[in-house]
This record gives structure tokens, C-alpha cells and sequence, in this order.
């Protein structure tokens, strides 16, 4: 009986602290004063300005009408009520098909759920092989799963028949799947308004030339080799140098503010600082006039930087955006191969201009080669040998050595209370505070290699994050020890033991699955719906920093979807249900409660708070696919694995069929859906060009990409933006009911490179 | 002593046979009525036309002219003077290439045998381990091996060091070699004259449409889509039914010659034949009128089927060829996604029209990905248990079963000498038997997989035929045991014990593989040069079928480089070569004679003999290369298993690094040189449609490609030759020094399928 109401004890736990979000988050977020932490989308779309009730200082701040407490779930329907369509124009398409990954986990895990408990579950519980056996110890959860079939039994064949079934249905749903979201990518696209991407191309490498610069290079080269297509081209700076001091200039413009205001509330008292480290020591001087003369110091040297970025031939790098008259012609470039010499003119489709991750635009394709070899090493160990600092780093905490090795610290040490915190906490807060870390880590792996787009480095940080998380989560908690030990027992074990050992304790590890899938998936999920962070750093900055209701927008910290962590994490639970589907079907009830609970949180948090910084079109999608069906091999495998311990040695060669099947179903689906994600066909390309032409025969296309890649650095930022739009508004490719600012190239006010450069900065040339 | 005088026996033995082939071939290859046999190529191209001695019929026959004799081996170095350039001029780009594969086993293996008889032969002749214990019987020539070092000897650094010498010395070849094929690759491609396959896009998987034609619905879809280039196409037919009559015919008419010559020589009896199975029973009838009416019968069918081909719009296939207005547009069409569905409209470079394998062009997407996945199951079974019907045919071959079984043959068996021959040589039969239509067998499965050009057929059958010669003849001779005995092992060794039995056994089989080279390598070439077979069937048919000259140049069998069978067989040498060149470098010797004596012979043999039926411009580099480096890592891996039951545990962790390498050495050289394998440069393309336009700015293109693509059925033959050959010669894209007729769609005289076909067949309208 034990470990059932041990569940019980947990899953009440779990479902208090989860309760407890979501109602600090329903009560929080009638009030007036956190409207801009709840609901910043709506602010950065323009249709919500202020707090809704204009009354007495009170309710500016406190929601006194207590009708509002009633309906304080109101938000979960809510969050279901905008139609998918909506939703796209609304939030864009990478978020609201992130969140059919959630719909995708429902569709796939509650009609397995149902089957396995009519069907699994009576088989398992009248088994009755542990009851019999007195001499084990089991818990009440066991009786549901696959041990308590005795070995050999002939109702195994349940669970192999159900295999299959839970395959192909998966199979069914991952096909339909993939093929509605290539629909609405390839609709999403269709229908988009002119772009500046949709005619332009990344180019790469461009080979030295000791007679002409990078700029006359490209253009003679594209047009001699696309004579009938090249419009014109804006080379890459390095602006490397030139951002840093613009993203410098902010910060102290940023105390600047925060010092004016002190003076305005108090103004007899001119606010002073310490210029040394931290403001902690140094003279004393007057901070208003020392940040003023700084911002100007700044200011100088950026002219100067900015001089040098426009003169210097050095600072040009080897790389172009090229633009063409049609998307015809940007479509043909961005597939084909331009010379000889495939390392030379590389074409892709350029990222959206808000997408484009400038450092990495320069790379050279060995240096890039030699990059990525050195990640891929620096991978493997850090999935394999992370524990090995933090093991040194959690021996130091062993104080007996301390003292020993330096006996001096002895008086300190032996102060109870310090031992008792030092043992406790530095072991798992060295851990915590890796985990934490992790994904900046393997975000710098991922900017190391060279990707130059956001939407692209975050894909691959995602992979990364999933191998680590499959390594160190999943296998490390079905198979206690650490990666490295694990990686060291299963190069000693044959081909054929390591599915068998990982099987055969994954139906004993059902209850730890069930636990964690509580307290990472329910609780995490409700905390994400409350914002705390963000709650806090917004009201720090509201009572320090602002002082323009354009300063309080700033203030806002929308956040985004951020996919290269997430998604992985949404991925051990796709492993956690196939591989339980059949072992312990108890488990599946857990997984769907997360992913209907996400998929509420999420579709709520799309709507009302997040604001993405760039539209990849759900590119992310073959990716989460591969994944899914990795998982579902890994099932496969680890079933194959248990039932051959069970003394089913049969069940081997009929469930082999089963991964073959697998990947052979991969393989289908990439090939009839993963190029919509990667090339653009042609016949599309022609059709928008078709119609536009049509439409707006008189188009200047070369005024309307003229500026559209130049660095963020040379932008005059508003004007930039609202030329943009107003062109857009003016010229709609096609008159669509569902029409709005979404799909346009607006920089995002939170893009911290491209933030607040607004001044007098001046235009660079178009090259 | 043993083993070493062993192996002087088994050399003496084979360089004997070796010499006794290439004396019989010198003699051979000098008497004027072998000159067909021998010199095919030249006939071909019409450089040579009838025996050189035109005297007494005697010496028609019989070379007569003693000095000749005395220059017998002659053709060795008259093999090695034309220089490459004009190689490749006059064989086709895929032989030079193709012989360059031996070249690069010389450049790999000769400095590596020098560098390990330098270093590794006097460390290992040293150590004296084998010599010291009294105890264990060893060959003298493991003295000259690895196991003559004790365990956890300190001289491994010496082979630990060495490994890293010979792999970076095997990058540095490798990438070089890969470099000159591409630039070989990219000249020839430049230097080409004008070709239908420049212009051409093979379209697959046309889509059905209610209201049109396939004909119709391509031209509308490209002249469309591709608005400014698109010129014409060519439908395909589905005259699979039609050429299987056409062949019928020409069995029929080959008959018809035989008993009119017959005839001729003895006009007093007219040749009869009996109708039934084989011409063994039935009715006797006249074989001339028999023939001549069987053939006319033929005839009439024939024009039934081919006006049912043209009328019946179910014989037209959903694919066609496509041909542009310039080779810009033909790239940019070959390299691009068409529709939103990349399972429609496929597009694809045309092979050239002689290498298009017909029957395969209408095969769906579906179907193709389904077959794609039985072929792989099957070829998993043929690897690893084609010895089971084989062990059950030599179970049947063990008489005393038999005898049990059926006791009446009893008489019969206990014959001794029958029963010697059944016990002896019925079990090598049936493997023998085997071995010989595995190529066969391997092809046919490539052709199920649906590839539509002979080359992609061949270089599919090669990766196939290298994977069973690697588990069977490598794996198989390195461990004892049938195939599916070791994926037994295999899968319940551990991981990192399977590369320990393997390499723990490699230097005990030196000795094997020794007589393995010298009568598979050394022997089989010295024998190919003899020309057996074709030797014989030439002189049967002179003697039976030869009426004109011209039937005469169809008796004549050149052959062609077989790649999907011989290629295979030289990785093994590769192979080999890479793994024992740490281990016994005393193999080494053998395997450059091996490279050096096949590089003179089949440089020989392609100037003088084969005469390929397609040109692929060595599209099949990658695959040699991405074998040879499959097998560095091969040998990198059996070496660290090997060092790690020496006691040198060390050496796993030092060696580990060298597979990592390879692999990423791999990617680079994939990343750098493979696309100019598969894709063809926009640039490249520009140049020579500028070049062209300038020379002759009236070419009529048009009609230029007008029936390029025609189903060889419906080929007037001799006529579309000339008609080529003619507006090749007239417009010569820029007047080279080397040009000949190698580079011209000429239909392969010897392509089965358009063969013979001329005569008084209608013309197919273009579509």
C-alpha cells in the first residue's frame, strides 16, 4: 500500500502548491497595478494603455469590485476562446503552433490512456504473480503494472499486440499532425504581406578579390549569374565593437534617468555617487553632471567607431544580404549552388531582419567546420562528465577534509550551525546552480558554432538540451549513477544487456516518474502562469527607473516562448508516456493533466503576455517531430528490453518490426514534409509574384529593401519601424480580413541590441 | 618456420598462374584473329578495321612475325604512355577515374610501407617475445607482426604513433586525390560539348489532373513556373511490353542468321529444328521459314503495341523530361523545390539518354519509400543469413542422410566415386554458385529500389556488395563462423568487447589474408587481362553467326568496368592495406603488387577494350572515398581493441581521438568537394550558355533536343546517331584540341534494349 498514498501525499502536495499559483496568479492579476505584467501584449499592440478603472489613488492600484474575485478562473476559458486563426495573426506562428506540441501530447496520449486502462490495467491487476509470492515486498502501484505478470507468461501478448497499437496510432497522429502544420506554414507564407526577406538571400564566404571590394564583388558576380533577377545588395559590417558601445550608452543613460529622478522628488538634495567599483569607494562627485559627461564621452567614441565601421574596408565582412526584383529569383538563389567551389558564395534564405544573428555572419566555412567538430567533443563530455566539477566542487563541502588540510579554519568550522548549512545546501545548490546555467551553456556552444539566425541557434540548443536532459534525467534517474558511470557500464555490457537492464527497472522507477511529472510538470507550470520574476523586476523598475508612460513600457518584460528550453523539457514527457504506455499505464493519467494544464497556461500566456522576437514560421516542427518518433524507438527498445528479462524471448523478434517501422516512418515524413520547412517552392514564389504584380504594378522594390539589412546599430529605430509599417499598410499584397501588424518586420522594442538607439545617429549608405 | 615457407609456396604458386595468364594473353593478343578480342575499342571507334598482316590466309590467322613474340610484354608500358588528358579523351572521364582508384592505393600504401618497414618491422623483429616463451608455436612471420610484442610492452608507443602517422597521411592523400577528381570532374563537365542532358530535367511523379493530358498539364505547369526558360518536353512511355518484344525479335533473328549461314555453307540440306521446349521434341520443321514466320508474327504484334503505346493515354507515364532554353534555367530547374508538396513534380538532372534506365521512371513516392524499405530488410537477411539455404543445400549433400531417407538409392550412393564428387564438390557449388549471382541478385534488388539511371544503379550495388563482402569475406575470415553466428556474438558481447575479439584475431589471420590478395588480387587481375570468356564466345559466334563486317562488330564483347562488382572488391584491398598496416606490415608488399599490376591492366584494358555504355563524369568519387575512410575508421577501431587486450589500456584514451578525426575529416571533405557531385553550379552553367550564345547565336535548340529523350524502342537507331553526331561536329561549342566522338550521345551500340532495332519502325511524334 505504501508507496500508492505516497503518491497520494505527493500528488496532494503538488496539486496545493499549484492551486496556490494559480490563484495568487487569479488575484494578482485583477489588480490594476500588475496590468502591465499580465497583459504587456496587449500594451505593445496598443489596444490597452492604462489601468482600467480611472478612480481614486486606492483603485488605481487595488481591484476593490469583489465580482471581479468571483470569476476568478475566468481566464482558463478565456484562454480557449480565440479561434486558431486569430491566434497565428495575433501571436504569430511559432507560438501558436507550439502550443498544438501541447494539443499534440493530448491527442496522442488520451485515447492510449483510455485503451491501456480497459484493456492493460485488468490484465495486470488479476495477474496476482505478486501477490503470490509473499516473500516480495511490492507497492499497491505495482499491481497495475507489467511485474505483476509472472515470467513467461502467455498475457504478455496484450502488451505486445497494444505496442503496436500505441504505434500506429502514434504514427496516424504524428502524420495528420505534420501535415496540418506544413499546411498552415505553407498558408502562414501565402498569405504573408511583402517581406524583405521573402526577396533576399544570405550570401556567405565571398571570396577575396584583389581588384574590387566585397561590394562591387557580389555585384558583379550576382549580376552576371542571375542577370535577369539581382536588384541590389547591402553588405555586413562588423558592428561588433560599435553594438557593445551602443548596449553601454543604454545602461548609463539608464542610471542617468534614475538619478534625474531622485532629484525631481527631492530637489533639494542634488544626488551624488562614488565613481570607483560599484559606487562603493572613489571620490564623490555630482551624478548627474558625471553620467551627462560620460554619455557624451560615449557618444564621441561611438561617432568615431561608427566613422571607422563606414571607412575602414577592414570592418566590411564577407558577406552580403542579396536582394532580388522578384521571390522567384530570391527562391532560385537561396537553393541552388552559385560556383564551382560549394565552399564559396553559400546562399541560404535570410532570416527575417529581426532574426538575423549578426556576430556570426563572418565565419569562414573551415574555421566553421573546425567549430563545430570542437562543440560536438565539447558535448559529449559536458552530457557525460558534467557531475565530475560538480563532484569536486561538492568534496570541498566535505569540512572534515577542509579541516584537516587547513586546521587553522578548525574554529570556524566547527561552529555547528555554519557545518550544518555548508554540508546541507552546497552539494545541491552546486548542482542548482549548473542546472540553471545549462542553457546559457549550451546557448554559447550553439552561438560557438556559427548558426546566424536566432530562430536557428535556438533549435540547436534545443537538441543539445534534449540529449542532455535524455542522458542525465531519464536514463540517470531509471539507472541510478551518474552519466559517466552509466556510459562506463554500458561500453562493458553487450549490445543486447543495456535495453534489458534499462527495461527491466523502468516499471520500478513508475512512482519516482510520477512524482517528478507533479512537481516539474504541474507545479512549474502553474508557477509560469504567475510571472514572479518578472512581477518583482517590474515594480522595482516602476518605483525607480520610470518616468514616462514610455518608460513604464520598457519596463514591461513581456518575455517570449523560449523554445531551446522548453521544448526539451515538453519532450521528456512525450518519452515518459511511450515508454509507460505499455510498462505502467497508471502513469499516462499524470501526463495528460501536465499537457492539458500547459496547453491552458501556454495559449493564455501567448495572448496576454508573450512577445516573440522573431517569426520563423514553425520551422522549429521537423525537429519536434524527430524527437517524438525518437522517443517512441527508445519505447520500443526498452520494451524489447524488459520483456526479453521476463523469459518472452519470443516478444523480441515480434516487437523487431516495430523500430524498422519506425524509421522507416521518419523517413517517409521527412521526405514529404521537411522540405516545406527548409526550400520554398517555386510555383508559391511565382504565385506571390503573380499577384503582385497585379496589384501594384508601380512598386519601388528597391526603395522598400533599401534599409531592411542594415545593421541594427545604423537604424534610426522608430522611423525605420514606421516606415516599414506604413508602406505595408498602404500596399497589401492581398486585402485579407485577418490583417495585422504581426506579420510585419516591426524590430522588437525588446531586442536589446536594436533597443533604444533612437537620436541622431545618421543613416548608413545602402553600401 | 612454418608459415613463411607456407606463403613462399602459395606466392610461387600464384605468381606462376599469374605469369602463365599474362604469357598465354601476350601470345593471344598478337595473332591477327584474336585482334577483335583484344582491341574492340578501337574497332569501335573506327580506328581500326580489319587484321593488320594482309597476306596468305594463314596469317590472317596466325601471327607469323617471330620478333613480335619477343616484344610480348610490350603492352605494359605502351599501357602507361597516353597520357591522362587524352585517357580521358578517349575512354570517358569514369574509367580514368576509376583506374586512379588503384593509383591511390599505390599513393597511400608505398609510403606507408615504407615508413613501417623503417619503423615497425626492426621494433617488432626485436622484441623476442615469441622467441622467449619456449611454450606457445609460432610462424616466423608473426615475428615480423605485432604479437611478437609482450604485453603491456612500452614499444606500442612506436604503433600507437605510427597509426596517427599512416591516418594523417591518409587524410592528406585522400583529400588531395578528392580535390583532383573534382577539378577533373568540373573540367570535363566544362569542356563538354553541347549534350541533351545539359538542357534536360528529368520530372517525376506528375500529378494527375481531370481536365489534361500529362503532356499538357507539364507544359502548362513549367511555362508557368518557369516562365522565362522553359522550352520543351518529352513524355514518357510506358514501352516496357514493347522492348521486351523488340528483344524477343532479336533472339529470333540471331537464330535465323545462324541457319541461313548454315544454309549458305551447305545449300544441299536445309537446316530443319523440332518446334518444342529447346528444340528437343515436337514437330520437325523447315528452321529457316520456321524463323522467318515466328519473326514476321513479332513484327505485326510489335506495330499493334506500338500504336496501342502512342494512342492509349494509360500508357503514358506521369513523368517527363524537360528541356529549357539554356543550361541556367535546366540547373536552376534540377535544383529547386517545385510545388508545396515535395512528393510532386520531382525534378532531377536527365542522366544522359544511354545511361537512363527506362522501366524505373514511374514508380510513386509512396511505393518508392516502401520498396526502399523491403530492400533494406532484404539485403539486412542476405548479409547475415544467406548461409542458411546454402547450409541447407550442403545438408542435402550429406549422403548418409540420404541414404537413411531414401534407402532405394542406396545402390547408386555406394558407388565410391559418385560419391566422392557429391560430398567434395557439391557444397562449394552451392556457395560458389551463390557467389556468382550475388552480384546479380544485389542489382536487381537496386533496380526494385526504383533508381532511374544505370550509374545510380551501379554505385547503389556497390555500397551493397562492399557491406557483404564486409561482414562475409572480412569479418567472416577475421573470425570464424558463418555471418549470423557473429551478430549472435555480436549482440551479447559488450560494446567495447567486440572490437577486442576482432582486433584480437587479426594478426593470427596475416597469413590468410596473404593468399587471399595473391589469389583473388593477383591471379583474378592476371586473368581478366586474358579475356576467357569473351575470347571464347567471340570465336563461337565469328564461327556460327558473323555474316558481314558488320555482324562481325557485333560479335565483338567489349565489356565495361562492372563498378558495382569490382569496386567493392578493391575497398577490401583498401581495407586490409589500412588495418594491417600497423598490426603485420609484412601484407603490405603484397597489396601494392596487387595495386600496381591492376593499375597497369586495367589501364590497359580501358584503352584498348571496354567500352563503357554510359558516362557518369565519376560521379561515384564520393562513394570510394566515403568506403576508404569507413574503412581507416574500421582500422582505427579493431587497433584500439587489439592494444586493449595487450595490457596497453592507456592506448584506448591515446587512440581515441583518431575515429573522431576521421569522421569529422569525412564531413569536411563531404561539405567541400561532395556538391560538385550532385549539383551543378549556376555559374559554370552562365559560362557556357554565354559561350554558346556567342559562337552560334542561331542554334535552333529545339529542334536540337527534339528526340533526345525518346524510349530507345522508338529509336530509328543508326539515323538519331548520325543526326547527333553530325550537329555535334557542325557546331562544336569551343573548339577544343582534344575532341573526339566519347563525349556524344551516341547510343551505346551494345545497350541490349536499343540494339538492334533498325529498319522500317515509325518515328515516335516528339509527344
Amino acid at each position: 500500500m505504501g508507496s500508492l498514498s505516497d503518491i497520494g501525499v505527493a500528488a496532494g502536495i503538488n496539486i496545493l502548491s499549484a492551486l496556490g499559483f494559480l490563484l495568487a496568479f487569479a488575484v494578482l492579476r485583477i489588480q490594476p497595478i500588475n496590468d502591465r505584467v499580465y497583459f504587456p501584449k496587449w500594451y505593445l499592440k496598443g489596444t490597452r494603455s492604462s489601468p482600467r478603472h480611472l478612480g481614486t489613488v486606492f483603485s488605481k492600484f487595488v481591484n476593490a469590485d469583489l465580482s471581479t474575485y468571483i470569476r476568478f478562473l475566468n481566464w482558463m476559458p478565456a484562454a480557449l476562446q480565440m479561434p486558431e486563426p486569430e491566434l497565428v495573426e495575433h501571436a504569430g506562428l511559432d507560438s501558436a503552433v507550439y502550443v498544438r506540441i501541447y494539443l499534440l501530447g493530448l491527442k496522442i496520449f488520451v485515447p492510449i490512456a483510455v485503451l491501456a486502462f480497459i484493456v492493460l490495467v485488468p490484465v495486470n491487476w488479476t495477474s496476482g504473480t505478486l501477490e503470490n509470492e509473499k516473500s516480495l515486498s511490492y507497492d499497491q502501484i505495482d499491481k497495475l503494472s507489467i511485474s505483476n505478470l509472472g515470467k513467461g507468461s502467455k498475457r504478455f501478448w496484450a502488451h505486445i499486440s497494444m505496442a503496436y497499437v500505441f504505434t500506429f496510432w502514434t504514427f496516424y497522429v504524428l502524420y495528420r499532425e505534420y501535415k496540418v502544420i506544413t499546411t498552415m506554414r505553407l498558408r502562414f507564407l501565402a498569405n504573408q504581406n511583402r517581406r524583405p526577406d521573402q526577396f533576399t538571400v544570405l550570401v556567405r564566404n565571398v571570396p577575396p578579390d584583389p581588384d574590387e571590394t566585397v561590394s562591387e564583388h557580389v555585384e558583379h558576380f550576382f549580376a552576371v549569374n542571375h542577370r535577369d533577377h539581382y536588384l541590389s545588395h547591402q553588405t555586413v559590417y562588423n558592428a561588433n565593437t560599435l553594438a557593445g558601445l551602443v548596449e553601454n550608452k543604454k545602461g548609463l543613460q539608464n542610471w542617468l534617468v534614475y538619478y534625474e529622478n531622485q532629484y525631481a522628488k527631492n530637489p533639494a538634495k542634488k544626488p551624488t555617487m562614488k565613481t570607483g567599483l560599484w559606487g562603493l569607494w572613489g571620490e564623490r562627485v555630482d551624478a548627474i553632471e558625471y553620467y551627462k559627461s560620460a554619455i557624451e564621452e560615449l557618444c564621441k567614441q561611438e561617432d568615431e567607431e561608427r566613422q571607422k565601421v563606414i571607412t575602414d574596408p577592414k570592418a566590411i565582412m564577407p558577406a552580403a544580404f542579396v536582394s532580388f526584383k522578384s521571390r522567384w529569383g530570391a527562391a532560385v538563389c537561396a537553393q541552388t549552388q552559385q560556383t564551382s567551389n560549394p565552399t564559396l558564395w553559400l546562399t541560404e534564405w535570410a532570416p527575417e531582419p529581426r532574426d538575423v544573428y549578426w556576430p556570426n555572419l563572418a565565419i569562414p566555412y573551415v574555421e566553421l567546420s573546425v567549430r563545430r567538430l570542437i562543440m560536438a567533443v565539447a558535448l559529449f563530455f559536458l552530457t557525460f562528465f558534467f557531475m565530475i566539477p560538480i563532484a569536486i566542487v561538492q568534496s570541498l563541502a566535505n569540512l572534515d577534509d577542509i579541516e584537516r588540510l587547513l586546521p587553522f579554519l578548525k574554529p570556524i568550522i566547527e561552529r555547528n550551525s555554519l557545518k550544518a548549512v555548508v554540508q546541507g545546501f552546497l552539494p545541491g545548490i552546486a548542482l542548482k546552480i549548473f542546472l540553471i546555467v545549462l542553457p546559457a551553456i549550451l546557448m554559447t556552444m550553439s552561438t560557438i558554432e556559427g548558426h546566424t539566425s536566432l530562430s536557428g541557434l535556438n533549435r540547436t540548443t534545443a537538441s543539445k538540451y534534449y540529449l542532455f536532459l535524455f542522458v542525465n534525467v531519464f536514463l540517470g534517474s531509471v539507472i541510478t549513477g551518474t552519466a559517466f558511470q552509466q556510459l562506463n557500464n554500458f561500453i562493458h555490457q553487450s549490445a543486447n544487456k543495456i535495453p534489458e537492464i534499462v527495461g527491466e527497472s523502468i516499471p520500478m522507477k513508475a512512482t519516482f516518474f510520477v512524482t517528478y511529472v507533479m512537481v516539474d510538470g504541474w507545479a512549474g507550470v502553474a508557477a509560469e502562469v504567475l510571472r514572479l520574476k518578472p512581477l518583482v523586476m517590474f515594480h522595482i523598475k516602476n518605483a525607480f527607473l520610470v518616468r514616462t508612460e514610455k518608460d513604464r513600457e520598457e519596463a514591461m518584460d513581456p518575455g517570449s516562448l523560449n523554445f531551446g528550453t522548453t521544448e526539451p523539457r515538453i519532450q521528456l514527457y512525450f518519452l515518459l508516456g511511450l515508454v509507460y504506455a505499455v510498462v505502467t499505464p497508471i502513469l499516462l493519467p499524470f501526463i495528460i493533466v501536465f499537457f492539458s494544464l500547459a496547453y491552458l497556461v501556454f495559449r493564455h500566456q501567448i495572448i496576454n503576455v508573450y512577445n516573440q522576437q522573431y517569426e520563423s514560421a514553425a520551422q522549429f516542427w521537423p525537429d519536434v517531430q524527430r524527437r517524438i518518433v525518437i522517443a517512441l524507438i527508445v519505447s520500443q527498445i526498452l520494451l524489447m528490453g524488459l520483456l526479453s528479462t521476463q523469459q518472452a524471448e519470443k516478444s523480441t523478434v515480434v516487437l523487431l518490426p516495430l523500430p524498422v517501422l519506425s524509421i522507416w516512418f521518419h523517413h517517409v515524413c521527412k521526405g514529404r514534409f521537411e522540405p516545406a520547412f527548409i526550400k520554398f517552392p517555386l510555383q508559391d514564389a511565382m504565385v506571390k509574384d503573380t499577384l503582385e504584380r497585379a496589384n501594384d504594378p508601380t512598386l519601388n522594390l528597391r526603395e522598400y529593401l533599401k534599409d531592411a539589412y542594415v545593421h541594427p546599430v545604423f537604424h534610426k529605430n522608430d522611423m525605420y519601424e514606421l516606415a516599414a509599417i506604413d508602406e505595408e499598410e498602404k500596399n497589401p499584397l492581398v486585402a485579407t480580413r485577418r490583417r495585422s501588424r504581426m506579420n510585419t518586420p516591426v524590430d522588437s522594442k525588446f531586442n536589446s541590441s536594436s533597443g533604444t538607439t533612437e537620436g541622431e545617429f545618421s543613416r548608413m549608405p545602402p553600401h
